[in-house]
């Protein structure tokens, strides 16, 4: 058995708006940083998965994100694993 | 000038309760998802960078965070950066 160690990122999809994102924006070009655009908001999750192989542990945190994380609906969710020494 | 792409990576401090994060660890134990353990909930947000060097925009970005994104008392924040084709 490994220990693996998941890391997930939760954004809303494309075609949503992403109101947080557009809020953060302005506030930062009203406080005079204005070379920054397109700000997405979304959700950073990590996590440590016992597995016999990498493949088990993708399945394990796949669907644990379809089940609870991610709003299927709504967001998209990549999954970043590597194995822990 | 030259687009950047940023991504950074909000988590709570290492020494505070993650309460959201305990929250889904039992959920997804009282789901049978039982090897998954550690979870830290954060935020992810990804935004694009004019600046001169890579090192300009990093710049931006940092005071962004400072001043804005993170909450330095509670919240630890990292960077990356790539430049955009």
């Amino acid at each position: 058995m490994n220990t693996y160690h998941a890391s997930i990122k939760v954004a809303l999809r494309k075609n949503i708006l992403d109101v947080q994102g557009k809020t953060v924006e302005q506030a930062l070009h009203s406080m005079g940083i204005e070379s920054i655009a397109d700000v997405h908001i979304g959700k950073s999750v990590e996590m440590s998965v016992q597995a016999y192989s990498r493949e088990e542990a993708l399945a394990f945190v796949d669907d644990a994100c379809r089940k609870l994380i991610a709003n299927p609906i709504m967001e998209d969710f990549t999954i970043d694993i590597v194995q822990e020494k």
